[in-house]
């Protein structure tokens, strides 16, 4: 039995939802033939400085590496960045394989830090409930601040296409529209994302990693909340072993809706606080700090 | 105890997704007030001619009797139709409620069948595999031509909440996003639908016809093909019991993506065959009819 793509080699997965055989060669193709497609959507990185958002796991090394051999041909100009939240027993773990795959690709690695800029760790935090909203508004906060002030043209991130298709139906379901129809881009202060895995399934970044040798942490971090995004991945992760294009279609299904011809007024208004893009009066991360700073000073 | 919102009888059902207890005529009321919504959102059904849909089950058969409250006030003008398909042991007992919730209502019924419009029955088509689609494809061809010949200004069917989350969700898994978005309006060939259902969970549908003693055939169709959508039945069943209000959610986010402002180009054809509006150059229906004829002619 021959590769379905070189027709060559011994085939080393076969892919359901395309229904052929890949060997390791064709398939680390394919993969990084998506990741190059997906960069191009946005015009290409050739010439332009990216900030990747690297937290050692998975996906994000993935994209790291996948990046670093797009920019290697196409004077990109790359810079990592992690952010330590202040985890015990689970952060420094993962910084430390965002590191070493850093210096293993020669790429400077920037790790700011939540003690830092906002006073407080997530251990902190923690207390007051719900982790993850104060952790995801205030790292995504500070990730554009730090991409806005470096001049970067993009802040890529490793979000694969379960992730995707997870986070459009939370969204659905939430009823949380605008969030879905949002456009990043620099007007509005939001500096564009990349994500090079999008179309790539969970289990392919993991194989890909693999293959490619690229270190990752597998700990999963401890105050993970999970209860509803936990059965959408798990409905989806059922739906997909019997129909194996149910992500992809999900994923493009709104890309088509995003691309109707005229895009719906989301205007983003100037947080009164801090001046960040926002669709309220006083952005969420600036409502979030206020609930901190009240319990920790 | 008293009910929410009357403050006068006693509740029989708790609304979890609004947070209060109602009392039986309170729960009538916003059912019934809900429905009239809906149909206000296509600019109601006063002075017009509608075409209802009914198989003489729980949905269809509320959603008539809830237009006939309607239509006795507005000076609408009723009428019902059933599709008999040919399902042996099936369809003649749910036509049967079918009449019988027409005669008391004094409602005009119709029944046409798929042996005299297309020359042979479900039972017949069953044999050549996907039974529900050549099923629903005929059945909306046959609606829609009875409603245009008679010059109905909307045809009625008995969809409820359950039923638009669940086409949503799988018309989305499906990449079929046309379908989503088509409209349908007489100038493009297509009857416009109402749903009075649409945003009445099944659950309510079910104690209002209990409660109003509307008369409803229970069987479910032997050819049910179930494998995709009780997935996803099964799946927002789960998801409604912990967050209630996730189908309202996911119909409504649904309904601001059509709001966008200027809708998408889906230009409808003719079908070269028989000339029904299509987005393809020969319609499903013909499609169909063509693999019939070969295998019964």
């Amino acid at each position: 039995m021959k590769c379905d793509r070189c027709r060559r080699s011994e085939p080393v997965y076969f892919r359901e939802y395309e229904g052929r055989s890949l060997c390791k060669r064709c398939f680390l193709q394919t993969i990084e033939k998506r990741a190059r497609e997906e960069i191009r959507r946005y015009g290409g990185i050739s010439g332009k400085k990216v900030l990747v958002a690297v937290s050692g796991g998975k996906d994000s090394n993935a994209a790291l590496y996948i990046l670093w051999k797009i920019a290697k041909r196409s004077r990109a100009e790359l810079q990592a960045i992690s952010i330590d939240e202040g985890i015990k027993g689970y952060r420094k773990k993962s910084l430390t394989k965002a590191e070493e795959l850093c210096e293993s690709l020669g790429i400077e690695h920037q790790v700011i830090s939540f003690k830092e800029e906002i006073g407080v760790t997530m251990d902190q935090i923690s207390e007051l409930g719900s982790p993850c909203t104060y952790c995801g508004v205030l790292r995504r906060k500070l990730l554009n601040e730090y991409a806005l002030k470096g001049g970067f043209d993009f802040v890529a991130t490793g979000h694969n296409l379960d992730d995707e298709a997870q986070s459009i139906l939370m969204n659905l379901m939430r009823g949380n529209i605008k969030r879905l129809l949002r456009e990043e881009n620099p007007k509005n202060g939001l500096v564009p994302r990349i994500k090079p895995l999008r179309l790539v399934p969970e289990e392919e970044v993991v194989m890909y990693s693999e293959f490619r040798g690229i270190p990752y942490y597998q700990g999963e971090c401890p105050y993970v909340e999970m209860a509803f995004r936990k059965r959408i991945r798990d409905f989806l992760r059922e739906m997909k072993k019997e129909s194996p294009g149910v992500l992809f279609n999900l994923v493009r299904s709104w890309e088509k809706v995003r691309n109707l011809k005229s895009k719906p007024d989301i205007k983003l208004n100037k947080c009164e606080i801090c001046g960040s893009p926002t669709s309220r009066e006083i952005c969420k991360a600036c409502e979030l700090m206020d609930i901190i700073s009240l319990e920790f000073t």
